[in-house]
Order: C-alpha cells, then structure tokens, then sequence
C-alpha cells in the first residue's frame, strides 16, 4: 500500500553509496543545465523568471516521493508554459498580482485534475489524444514559441498567443529592434545550432573522450549564458537597450495559497484539463520510452497522481503548473541518474541557487534565453511525420493538419479541442460504413475469401457476407440497406449467412436492425443465419428475443453453414 | 434526372382511374381527421391554431412532387410541434408578431438544413441518433406533451418546456379550475380511450363489418369534436369560462418572406439543427417501415431534399416546422392510400376548409383538443423498451435513462445532445479496453478458439493473441499494454503471433503502437507475427515502414503460423 502511493519506498530502502555518487552528479549537471531554461519558460508563460526555479524546486521533490519514473525530471516546459501563457492572458495582465495569483490558481487546478484522475484510475483518457493531434499540436506550438521569442530575439515587444496576433503585434514595431540584442540574440542562436550540429564530432576530433564532448555538447546553453552575461555586464550593454533578467529576489518562496474567488477557478478549468492532459501525455509516454530501454515499468494511473502532487505543490510556492519535461529529463538520464534520487539532488542545487546566487543572473540578456528556447522548440516541429502520415492515412493527416492549422490560427485550445473532435467524428465516420464482402471458399479448405479478391468456389442460392465492423447505432441502417441491396440483386437466394468474425459488439440500435433485416427476409422466404458469432456477443444475444425469432441457424464455423448448404 | 429530384414523376405517369379513386377516399377521411391535430399541435408550439392549418397545405404539396414515399402523410407532428415551442419561448412571447415571425425563421431555416443535408447526400448522420435515444427521447417528450397540456384539460394555464417548469407554473394556478372545462376534457379523454380499447370489438359485435368498425373507432376525435362543439355552442359554455378555438381567420395564407435579422437566425441554428434530424428520423423511419410493407422503398437522401421543400413551403405561407407524421400517415395508410395522390388531395380538402368553413371550428373547446392530443401521445412513451434494452446492455440503457431524465428535467435540446454524446463516449469507452483472448487450435481442425473458453492444444514458446477490436487511437496504448504483461508474465515466450480477424483499422496511432511494441519484443527476444490481416488493413501497412521492420512473418492464416511453430 505505502509503496503504491509513494513509490520512493520501492527503491529507497536498497539505496546504497555507489547509486549516491552516480545521482548527485547527476544532480549537479542538472541544476546548472535548467536553470537558464526555468527562467526562460516562466518568461514564456508571461511570469516573472523567478518563477521558473521555484516550479523546480518542491515539485521536483514530490514527484520524487510520488512518481514511478526513475529518471523523468518535473518543471516548467515550453508547451505546458505557452498554454499557461494562453490561458493566463484573457483573464489578467502579465506583470500584475492578478496574473500571479491566476498562475497559482491554474497549478492547483490541474494538480487537483490530475490527482483525481489517478485515484479514479482514469488514466485512459490520454488515449483520445490520438498520434496525429499530438504530433500535430507539438509541431504548431513549436511553431508558436519560436515566432514568440523572435520579438526577444530582436529587441522588440509583441504579444498574441496565435501566429496572426503574433504578426500583427510584432511588424509595425520592426524598425525599432536594438542592434546589440540582434547580435546577442543572433550570435547565440548561431552559436547553438553549430553546437547541436558539429558540436559533438569538433570537440571528438580535439581529442576529448566522446562522453565528455557530448556532455559538452550539451553544455551549450550554459556556456552561451555565462558569455552572453559577461558581455552585457562588461560593456553595460543595459544601457544601450538590451533586456536582462534584473533583479531576481533572492530566497525561497513563501507558501501560500491562491484565495481567489470562484469565478476564476471556473474560467481556469477548460485550460487546466487541457494542460493537465497535454502535461500527463508528454510525460508518460517520455517515461515510459526511457523506462524500457533500462527494462523498467512506470505506472500511468500512479504518475497521474505524482504529476498531480509536483502541480498541487507549485499552487502552494508561487510556481507555475508543471510537467515531466523533454530536455530536462533527457538530460538527467544522459548524465547517468540512478533514481529519483538524482532529482531531489538538483531540486536543492537550484533551491541552493535561488537563496543565494541569483545576483549572477542580473546580466543574462533576454535574447539568450530566447535563442536557448528557439533552438530546443524546434526539435518539436516533426515536419517528416507530416507526409509520413499523408502515406499512410488520409484522415489521420486531416486530423493532424486540423490540429496545426487551428492552433497557428486560433490558438491552442481550439486545436487540441478540434484535433480530438475530428479524430473522433473521422473514426465514426470510418466505422459507420464498414468494410464487407461477399466470401467464397478457398477450394479444399476450411478458409474463406472475398469473391471480389480471391478465386474461391461459391454456391449460388447462399450468400456468405461477412461483416468487418462491430455493429452499432452508426452503421446498423448501413447493414440494413447492405443486405437488403444483396437480396434485391440476387433473387435466386434461399439463404444469407452474416460471418461474424469482425464483429466484436452488437448494440440495442443494431439488435434493432437485425431484427428488422430477419423480419423482412422472411417475408421474402429467404433465411438469416449468423456465423462464427464471438463468445461475448453470443452471451448478450441470449439475453434477447432475437435468437427465438431467427429463421436460420447460429453456426459455430463459416465452413459448418458451407456443408449444410452444398 | 427528373424522377431522382422529383419522384413525382416516377408514378403519375402511370397514374389510372382504378387508384384515383382510392386515393381520392383516402384524402377526405384525412382531411376530416387531421384537422383537430393541426390546431391542437399549433397551440401545442404556442401559435394561433390557424398555423396549423396552413402548414398542410403546401408542405404536403410539396412533399408530394419531391418526397419517395408513397405514403407519407406530412404536416404539423406532436414532438416537432413541442420542440417548435421550446426553441421559440426563449427568444418571444407567444402571441405576439415576433414568436410567428420566429416559428417561420425556424421552418425555413429547417428547411434549408434538409435541403442541405440532402444535396450533400449526409443521410448518414441521423444514424447517429441511436436506437435508445430516440426511443428515451419520445417517452420523455410523451410525458412532456402530456403534462403541457394537463392546463388546457383543467382550464388553468401554465407554461414552461420541462417539468419542472410546468409544475411550478401549473399547481399554483390548480384551485382556479374550470368545472365545465374539466367536464369536457376528462369526458372527452375517457371517450377517447375507451374507443381506443374496446371501440372496435363493441362494434363489430353489434354487427358492423370490421373494416368499417376500425374506420370509426380511428374517427374517434372527430366525433369528440363534433359532439362537445355542439355542446359548447347549445349550452354557450364560452361564456362560463370555457376556452374555445374562437375565430379563424378564413381564407389561405399570403406568400411572405420572414425578413429577421442575423441574430435570430443564429440563434436558431441549433433548435432548426435538432428538429430537422429528429423530424427526419421520425419520418424516415416510419417511411421505412411502411415501404417494407408493400415492398417500395424509399431513398432518405431524396427524403431529405421532400421534407426540406416542405419546411421551406411550411416558412413562406404562415406555416411551422413539419414532417412526416405518425397518426396522420397511419390514418392515410388505413385509408387506402395508393400514391402521393392521397396526400396532395388531403392538402386540396384542408385548403377549402381553410377557406371556406373555418367558422363552424369557432366553438371547438382547447380542452377537447387536449385531450386528442393526450391520448394519441401516450403511444410514444414505451415502457416495456426500457425493461428490454436493461436486460440487452447496461450502456444501451444508460445512454437511454440519460436521455430520458435530460428531456425531462433539463428540455429537449439538453436531452438529445446529452444522449447522443453519452451513446458516442461509451461506444469509444467500449472500444478503449478491447477484448482480446489467447487462442488454441481445436485439435483435429484448422480453427482456433479461446483457451479460456474452451479446450484447445496449446504451444508453450508461442503465444496466439487475438485482438477483438479494430486498432486505433483509443485502444493503441492498451494493445501495448496488453502484449507486455503478456511477455512479463510468460518469460518462456519466443514469438507472439497478433490474430487480426477482428482487426477491420489499423489508424497512424497504432501503427505507432505495433512499431513500439516489435521494437521492445525484439529488444527481449521475442518476435512478432501477424495472421489473418485482412485485404484493406494489409494495403495501408503495405505504404508504412512497419512490414520491414517487422521481426517476424505475416501468415495468412493462424493455421499456417501454428504449422510453421508447432
């Protein structure tokens, strides 16, 4: 039971010292790694950039307690950041209290969200974020951030959460961009995309041992804020116009709770559900890609609640709503974590730094920070999956084309929300005019094969129709007119066997046609017999009339009903 | 191309003397007999009793030239009639010029949606209106009609379009009843009733032949109309308090154009919406049945593009929203009815009562009406369905009860909306957690069966699983799970074979899933094969990646697989 709910106790009680060394480095790499992404993703989400450490701190240390992953590393991340962004900016101004306390109100919300859906075991409901609108809705937000951060990256301000307002916010203030940030902003930009590209092999060729060119590699971001800072503080670029962090109270944040009144919980819900979704979907399936290369298992229902509990402690210590994040976690299971161990030790790194070094951040310049998220978004833009997914599905790409279009062009939540209503009405509509045919038998054998496809023996009073769906309210009229159409064309037959080896589900409404389809090929002296009918199905058709009103037979095999009738 | 888009001309031009005469009998018994429902359904939608009236004349002349069946008897209906109202009472005070105004708007705005739905050949959506919840939707509106009118029976008034609402507005107003009002109401029921229950056997015992005895039990109401209008006017009961008809306007309606703003049209877009897919349900439905009968068959595309011309009728002469009615297409059916032909002379022989005699309807009593409408009513509230689809499936029912207690409680629109959502999220509950079996050859044959179910020869490196679903978005993630504990929990395994009989989708989010899953079975060893994929499933996987990377083979049989291991 305790290990259930807080799984530390799987692991903690076997703790030993070698695991201690591999996880406080781990630690280490990670706090310094982070933090100028923390503070980038809070200005993302239109918060103070202290913010973001302190959504790295005891969110951090309950997933710790709480989660199943062992290397997955909670925080602020850029998609779950521009939603706070989205949600937040209808209801107050960014720089005001108001924002603040809304920001705090969303983390409770979508912690509540998320705990509550772990304990109802609910986890299930990820799964109508279908691939398309997932993939989809990562590729237009990553879209979305970088034309976010260009006005950063320039020197200029814009705001929008959509590419229009984005535009119509950012253009008319071009002509006044700072040219020491475009070259702080450029420079950066540059100096990352060389790193990702070369980085690694450049640093290999100089003789450094391939894991540490890696971990250099990576290192990028770090290097780029500590030189940048140099800069704008050796030349006072301040003055001339280029944004920096400033002041950072130092300190760690007081608990709190946000006592707004209820209007404000209702406008949040809508976003929260859809953050906790995103947040819940972007995080497991991180985890449980990483877990299996190690052999391990990570429990979705338990991982609700401990992504829950990291958001309920962010509502609590002026933080921001919070997920398993790509980059950070990638990071932390490159630098050779152990256990979750390996979080709690960066979790107090930044609390170390948030009490005592935020001085050092004055002079890190916004542009930095822009480049640094420009740069690690674009890995979401998944352009191949777009004609990978034209190849193999027409409606899958409508449901991830939807998807992008809606959230460039009206933002987030109408594309998460129309990206899953069209998966769904696609996915009706396939199954409400399913696949059937005509089979024939594969000669001397117990198969059957579509006439239309295969060269099969068939008998010219029995028609053998098997149907490929579950049959439900949406295609039972479908079924209806199929057989009728078959009847009408083929006067010779005495006999429709419905093969049912497809059918997995038969419902009210289609009961319902059945019976109707059994009626009405009595009065034309033809016979209904079903198939190959599933043991579930057969157990409810039992508890019909329809069994008793059926004219024909019920057989066990395709090849039974063949013998009787040849 | 003339007879798809105007059926008309499918039969008169083999119309004769023989069916002229039937037809001719068939539209006088209609005239005399739809004339009490098409007042009483006006008053139903909170118009002037004339409306009802002039909405069949020119919808079932309309119908007549564009609908398919033959004997569809088209104008005002009960449910129609209550939804009319619902959606009307929120925007204007009935009585006035602006709710007619309305009632137009509504029809035209029907009107065109049909038409629409038609052109663009999308009959299939009202298969999305399942079984149970039209069935659950009119037992509510039965109740629902029958309480609106408890007022009318009482001579109190009362308003509101849930129960509550009429419960509220009626009991207050209980003490002021009118005895005379109650005298004709509750005799007129009881009348109505008992022709209903012993009318026929009582006649045909005192020697009327059968035929005719049914006639005149059917003409029921049109003797409680006559009789209590005579009594009304002998005794002057208008005077002590007893609503009556009162003065018709005589003469036919003007041809008029309903020059609304956009925001009433908008706002009717959802009501017109609903009533034009539950009033072709109704229609088509019982149009089906009916064909059936005398082996015709109706297209519900055309159906839509006939009812749409009527409602578009019905909006330019004065009319309300109409469509093919269950008593006054019975009582056309009974009459004889042959062609179309019936129904356009029983919109001739309403049109001269329009015109001529609507003077001798003065003294007809609204309690009389009522009570018509009580009775006729409470067909639709079928009791016995409910027991019936609780004892097939718990989700049919809950889909039912849910529409039910909307209806009721929260109104129409809530109600089908409701249902409709709850039949769509439990269909897809239902498909998220798949079915799926470990299957064993049946020993001496090639087919496999359950080894839960039933006792079958196994192998103990090879796992057969079948998967009872088609694979898509909202089972993806269970599949996996379901193949690793299989892999977990019988570490002696070496290939899994996925059984795809079932199997009718494989959707971009599953393809996703199976590469996962053969990647993580090859990391332990294990390899996957496929059987039994069916021709449409085996052309998309042809145009992925997945069938390189696949470890193991694609059988065509689980047979050939089973050989290949065993």
């Amino acid at each position: 039971m305790l290990k259930r709910y807080l799984p530390i106790f799987t692991w903690l009680p076997h703790y030993h010292k070698r695991l201690l060394g591999a996880d406080m480095l781990a630690g280490v790499i990670v706090t310094a790694m982070v933090i100028p992404q923390s503070l980038a993703y809070a200005l993302l989400a239109g918060l103070p950039a202290v913010v973001g450490l302190y959504a790295s701190i005891l969110p951090q240390l309950f997933y710790t307690l709480m989660g199943t992953s062992r290397t997955l590393a909670v925080g602020p991340v850029a998609i779950i950041a521009l939603m706070t962004g989205a949600a937040l900016s209808p209801i107050a101004q960014p720089g005001t209290e108001a924002y603040l306390q809304a920001a705090l109100v969303l983390s409770l919300l979508s912690g509540l969200i998320l705990v509550t859906m772990g304990a109802l075991r609910m986890g299930f409901f990820s799964n109508f974020l279908s691939h398309p609108v997932i993939s989809g809705f990562l590729t237009a937000s990553g879209i979305l951030i970088a034309a976010s951060q260009l006005g950063s990256l320039l020197g200029v301000s814009s705001s929008g959460f959509t590419l229009i307002e984005r535009a119509i916010t950012l253009i008319p203030n071009l002509p006044a961009f700072n040219p020491y940030t475009l070259g702080i902003g450029a420079g950066t930009l540059t100096f990352l995309i060389a790193m990702r590209r070369y980085g690694k092999q450049t640093l290999t060729r100089f003789g450094i041992p391939p894991a540490l060119a890696d971990l250099l590699t990576k290192a990028g971001p770090v290097f780029a804020v500590v030189a940048t800072s140099l800069i704008t503080w050796h030349w006072q670029l301040a003055a001339s116009g280029v944004a920096v962090v400033g002041d950072i109270p130092s300190g760690l944040p007081a608990l709190s709770f946000p006592w707004a009144d209820a209007s404000l919980w209702r406008a949040l819900l809508i976003p929260a559900l859809l953050i906790s979704l995103v947040g819940f979907v972007e995080s497991v399936s991180m985890g449980q890609m990483l877990a299996a290369k190690r052999r391990q298992r990570i429990s979705p229902n338990q991982e609700l609640i401990g992504l829950g509990a990291a958001n309920l402690a962010a509502g609590i210590t002026s933080g921001m709503p919070v997920t398993g994040g790509l980059s950070r976690t990638v990071i932390n299971y490159d630098a050779g974590a152990q256990t979750p161990a390996a979080g709690a030790f960066a979790a107090l790194g930044i609390a170390l730094v948030t009490m005592s070094f935020t001085g050092w951040l004055y002079y890190l310049p916004i542009a930095t920070l822009a480049a640094t998220i420009s740069v690690s978004i674009l890995t979401l833009v998944d352009i191949p999956m777009l004609r990978q997914t034209w190849r193999y599905s027409r409606s899958d790409f409508a449901a991830m084309a939807v998807t992008i279009l809606l959230t460039l062009v009206e933002g987030i939540e109408a594309g998460i929300i129309g990206g899953v209503t069209l998966s769904i009405a696609l996915f009706l509509y396939r199954t409400s005019r399913p696949h059937s045919a005509i089979v024939g038998r594969v000669p001397d054998t117990e198969h059957f094969r579509n006439t239309a496809r295969h060269d099969v023996e068939t008998v010219s009073n029995v028609a053998l129709l098997r149907i490929d769906e579950s049959l439900y309210f949406a295609n039972a009229r479908y079924l209806e007119d199929t057989v009728y159409n078959l009847v009408a064309s083929h006067p010779e037959l005495e006999h429709v066997v419905l093969i049912c080896s497809a059918v997995n589900l038969i419902d009210a409404s289609a009961l319902e046609s059945l019976d109707a389809i059994n009626a009405r090929l009595k009065d034309s002296n033809v016979k209904l017999h079903l198939s190959e009918v599933k043991g579930p199905v057969m157990d409810k058709l039992k508890k019909s009339d329809f069994l008793d009103a059926l004219t024909g037979r019920v057989f066990l095999s395709t090849y039974a009903a063949w013998r009787e009738f040849s």
